[in-house]
């Protein structure tokens, strides 16, 4: 959402982006177990009903905080779609690998989902943040339908192909080897994991 | 940890047994929230202290449970690679609507990942429990990268078939619906999923 022109005095969305802006950074240093509502308040200059009356609970602001970090991710058809593909994918992975780090230290070995798995968490206990994730998820992954759409009306997918399916299978793989199977997740996968799915594996 | 030989009194794994029934029992009627460890110690009609000796934390404690129902999926190579894991991925989808319907109402609409999201957090949290989780994972999923092997063999997969990756693909596709997405897992969704994933979708 684009913000209306200024009038005089600050409206409500400059306090939203500055919360949101302190939010990140107080996430991001300290992780979600040490993340403090009432510290964002006072980091953004807002008061503590401002930030509460728009976001109730630590849940609603973390994931407000994911859907900006999300939202940076670009994909674009350049009629290449494994090259579209390795990159696109290579950025969700750089983006997990942060949030997964939020802060806690960089310890050699530490496969913890960490903050995804919070978010994931926050979404299944609140039916609002639910539905905030899955329409975040909705606009974010729609971009990349319509770069596997795009690629099979240019014939680089047979007609039958799915693209939705193929979604499901590209980043399905790598949030289940993040918060289920803890499994690395390095480009050489990500290079695996895009010859599967565009060659298929029937004999 | 293999427990020591039986001496006249009962033993540990009497009692963890009376455990994890106990704390199933309570989980899937009560659910995550409220969900509590003392009353599965009454329930098991064990000591507190011999509970938390075990399972330190309510987390440790449901991911004890969460192996225990992962162990019932069953999965064998009969000869038809496309008809196994269909039907092995319609058990695990059973497994993960009963898990993420534990302790809740069967509201409409509802689709909450529920307990299924909590074990990711969980395992996301303590460094002991997400090497739990992945260790019952592993073995889980040992037998169906067992059966993509034997199906390889036979020349039903193609012989550069990745097995790791296709489970990746295949169980991932199921797990993101469910803790990102929130889109629905029917049969109809497992049999798209299934054929992408053995036909590709290479042009």
């Amino acid at each position: 959402m684009e913000p209306a022109p200024r009038r005089g005095r600050p409206r409500s969305e400059d306090a939203d982006a500055r919360i949101i802006e302190a939010a990140l950074e107080s996430l991001l240093d300290r992780g979600y177990d040490r993340f403090s509502v009432d510290e964002v308040a006072v980091a953004a200059g807002v008061a503590k009903t401002t930030l509460y009356r728009r976001w109730p609970t630590k849940d609603h602001l973390i994931v407000a905080v994911v859907a900006r970090l999300q939202e940076q991710v670009p994909v674009g058809y350049s009629g290449d779609v494994r090259a579209d593909l390795t990159q696109y994918l290579g950025a969700i992975v750089d983006g997990l690998d942060r949030m997964r780090r939020a802060g806690r230290p960089a310890t050699s070995g530490d496969a913890s989902a960490g903050l995804v798995a919070e978010v994931a968490a926050a979404a299944a206990r609140h039916a609002d943040v639910g539905a905030a994730v899955q329409e975040m998820f909705a606009r974010r992954n729609s971009l990349a339908l319509a770069l596997l759409e795009q690629a099979r009306e240019q014939g680089e997918l047979r007609a039958t192909a799915d693209p939705e399916v193929i979604f499901d299978q590209l980043a399905g793989a790598l949030y289940y080897r993040l918060l289920v199977t803890g499994q690395p997740i390095d480009a050489a996968y990500v290079a695996r994991l895009v010859a599967g799915v565009l060659d298929g594996s029937s004999g």
